[in-house]
């Protein structure tokens, strides 16, 4: 079933079903399920192990090792390990899933996505467009993260949170100075059901409670309590988020 | 004219002096203009259409078909019709446009940007790198839309329109809560010669009268009167645009 | 060492111990140094040079001609030089480097980032994923630029920034109206060390001084003094920046 110009390693396994488009190149070790479709100029490197069902979009690349920079603090570890992908997922064109990345069942990750190396993606989330989510963040089941976010390394995002377009997350109050920034380094906490709206921005280390609304273009400061909506630069309460809203009324 | 490394289906159609270069795929029925010029590891999708004088860069991805969200609302249609491109239109390396989508001709869709199913693009317009324009949405003619700007589902950018980098327009007033926000649903709409600053935030469904100007880093809450200014967060009136910068001045 | 599944030119000249991946095309005139790593889908167009001891990630695009838009004002000049990258630089996955760009040694360039015609980057810089650094830009040295941020055309960056992500520069403040905007067209100025907080918005032509910061989400619109701390929208002066912070005590 595999297109005749792909370049398959002797060590990888198709399951039954399983189509390979053109040009796409499978590493050393892959697995691959059962009755999954895989485009057109894919790229899954050694290791990777992927579920039964997944539909793999043209020129998506699954289990890339990081590159560190010229300067990075990070010593060199020696390489990850393979990263896994459950079933019934989904993944877009030119999407980039790193190695040591494991992302759940039946997730769509958008065109041009990427999840970093040692972070985590919950069953039936959605994490849009471009979206990065860098290394060492945790994102829970049902989260839908939209076109453009940014989720900064080392954030925590639980289950049921909604995270709007162009929205950033910072990890740096020190923007790279000093040494006392590594003891503060950290991204933001989100408690399930949290929403952040459009292209606003959230401090290091903040955390929005439990079905906290920040507004579109908020700067947020302080942490957001439970149950509240915040709004402005810099963000200050506004009042309760509506009950309707709530996620135990869905 | 072709390269040896190709995959063009036997049904394709491709005009005289067009070249297609290595590692690309053309599938079933799709229809090349003459005089194209087609990059490495470009993939046109089954029954898509494109003009003549097209230039198509690396790695650009033609007529995909959508992906579904593990709970979408959208039911499973039958598959999309193939995008059509008009004669002279370029589209940039990793370039995404969907079944379904139109763009017209002498377009420039720039490096990385989407054009998704159901949408249209008029003549002469700049589509920047890294857009995003969702599904079921209308750009008008001679706009000029820059890198990063997230033009949201169900948006109407009227002709002659100017949207900055990074801008970000929202269609979901109750960020994915509750059964009414699915009757209040749709993205913002700008008449003709609108302009957006840089970095700005629209919310969902808000109106941009003609000649209507956003200022850079705005949140616009309310409707923005035609020839008028508005700045700030949340955005208040500023005055009139000036005569020298009305469309009918140009 | 490579592929047998690649296109590389009879005359591409390629240095001892460099491999190249499956799919990978490399165009006439191109020089590649010793000790490279090249992955899959890689395009390098015709007379790009590359230094020793690279690593260069799946479907990165090196040394491509530019799209001129419909209207565009320049004139067509004739075909750029290739694209020129230092020793020891990386360069991420879906990477695109224009040719005429020259990018130094020991940089970083990750996933999807762009390096556009007439640009510098310098030695041991980090450009984060999908940076856009447009055209007749200057980077210094041992910057580090972060995800998604926008560096407009005929910007000006100096050694030792700091960008985060998100981050806007602007060049035109007429929006695309009146010929005057001609004359005034231009992108920001960053001297040393000065470091702009996470999704802000500098103005055309404004300069930062050295250690100059600007705080997440700021507007800047006018320009800041060096050692100085500015926040909000518009942005004020809020004081000095910590002795400790600035560059010289690092």
């Amino acid at each position: 079933m595999n297109h005749p110009l792909t370049s398959i390693h002797a060590s990888a396994t198709v399951g039954d079903g399983t189509t390979i488009g053109a040009f796409s190149v499978v590493g050393e070790d892959v697995v691959i399920g059962a009755a999954c479709v895989i485009g057109a100029g894919v790229v899954i490197h050694a290791g990777s192990r992927l579920g039964a069902g997944l539909r793999v979009d043209d020129h998506a690349v699954i289990g890339k090792q990081p590159l560190r920079g010229p300067r990075s603090a990070i010593t060199r570890a020696s390489e990850l390990p393979g990263a896994e992908i459950g079933d019934g997922s989904l993944l877009g064109t030119s999407v980039v899933v790193y190695a040591g990345a494991r992302i759940g069942r039946r997730v769509l990750v958008a065109d041009l996505a990427s999840v970093r190396e040692g972070s985590e993606v919950g069953d039936e989330t959605v994490i849009g467009r471009n979206v990065t989510v860098e290394n060492r963040t945790r994102i829970g089941a049902r989260c839908k993260i939209e076109t453009n976010a940014y989720i900064t390394a080392l954030s925590t995002v639980g289950d049921d949170c909604f995270i709007a377009p162009e929205v950033t997350f910072t990890n740096d109050d020190y923007l790279g100075r000093t040494e006392q920034r590594f003891a503060h380094h950290g991204g933001p906490t989100l408690e399930a059901g949290a929403r952040i709206g459009a292209n606003s921005t959230i401090l290091p280390g903040r955390r929005i409670g439990r079905d906290g609304l920040v507004a579109a273009g908020a700067v947020v400061t302080r942490d957001v309590p439970a149950r509240t909506l915040v709004m402005g630069v810099p963000a200050v309460t506004r009042g309760p988020v509506p009950e309707e809203e709530l996620l135990e009324n869905q």
